[in-house]
């Protein structure tokens, strides 16, 4: 039975990290003593370690043992043995390129389809979607391909963003961005603020958190679907 | 002699099309009746036709025609004859993947070292730079490269945005992001504010516009450079 949690960022302003998505992690990781944590998104260029640290210390608080996915000889069998995963944030373009590189983000894809709990905030939610072609990161580093794991039927883009009334920026809005993807694909985006994730149990998808999410499809207008609804029927 | 702009933004907030740059442009294009103008990029989705018409009309004020490259059954062949260029901005993912696509990139930065003039504006800009990899935009297409042009020997950040004072919002910031970059590459990055442009005319290469720019260095904190300062040394 498929179970994961996509959330839009790993902290909230004010707040520890991961600190509210500790109940959702409660019930996520429910009977797992260890998981794998994938680094590879290095936020702001840290190690490898040094991040596997950070998440071992906020999962020691849900009583979960964490290995970095870069200690183990062969990761692709670690990742097919393994008892969940949590997937951190930093430069979706690293990321993917780091889980192409190594051919592993199809043997990820199917042991989260075959039940293994998974957990993914901001970059780590992007490789959820079809692609990661609606990141807000910077492309520092070019991945072999842009397709990720399509543990759901349309895209992400996490820390969603409304339009600032009365900026004088003249870069383009998040909204602009995103229907200039749906001008090239068809795929559908939701715009996941922070504060927001995403829920899969079993056949079971919904929108978490207190906020609305922002639903931008081919050929309609943008529009705002309410915290619990249903996602199972974006495609 | 090489002669070149590559300016932040096409438009500075509450003027019209290209206006704060048509002293430079008088300079940029003196002697030039027809340029080539490239709209591979296409901001909001507007087609190659549309965009060409927009770029007609400023380029009339100056005295200047305008072709649309797409209208080329050989626009190879037609980059190699022309008499000036004009990228505008938009994604540049679709300028990019356009461009290598059709052969175009290094045919185009050919005529532009054989020495005609050339103008890009934010992604029409970022293809000036060695890579594109330090472009704002969302990767809403995948492009078979990121290597770009070349110009100039560092890479380009237009819209350059400092850190919002009090923001609670936990995405990364631009300087996060083009800092992640250094941690995996080596070349230098100009984040350019709107309202400044690069200006190279033979060997000559400057910053120009009222603001400073922002320079980020592998190993070095970054730092600013006034208006009217050399970049010939950057590399």
């Amino acid at each position: 039975m498929k179970h994961f949690i996509l959330a839009s960022t790993s902290t909230l302003f004010g707040e520890t990290y991961l600190a509210y998505l500790q109940p959702a992690m409660n019930v996520l990781y429910e009977g797992v003593d260890e998981i794998i944590f994938i680094p590879f998104a290095r936020p702001g260029g840290i190690s490898h370690d040094d991040y596997t640290s950070k998440a071992a210390e906020a999962f020691a608080q849900i009583g979960v043992r964490v290995r970095g996915l870069h200690t183990f000889d062969d990761p692709a069998t670690a990742i097919s043995n393994a008892k969940g995963f949590f997937t951190g944030g930093g430069n979706t373009f690293l990321l993917v390129k780091t889980l192409h590189e190594q051919g592993l983000m199809y043997v990820l894809r199917d042991a989260v389809n075959n039940g293994a709990p998974y957990m993914g905030c901001s970059a780590g939610s992007n490789i959820g979607g079809v692609t990661m072609s609606n990141t807000n990161d910077m492309p520092i580093v070019y991945p072999s391909s842009f397709d990720t794991m399509g543990l759901i039927s349309f895209n992400l883009n996490p820390h969603y963003l409304d339009p600032i009334p009365g900026s004088q920026h003249m870069g383009e809005t998040r909204e602009t961005r995103i229907k200039e993807y749906l001008t090239q694909n068809t795929t559908p985006v939701l715009g996941l603020r922070e504060g927001s994730w995403i829920y899969a149990k079993g056949d079971s998808l919904t929108l978490e958190g207190a906020l609305s999410a922002r639903i931008f499809e081919a050929g309609k207008e943008p529009y705002e679907l309410p915290p619990g609804s249903s996602l199972a029927n974006l495609q």
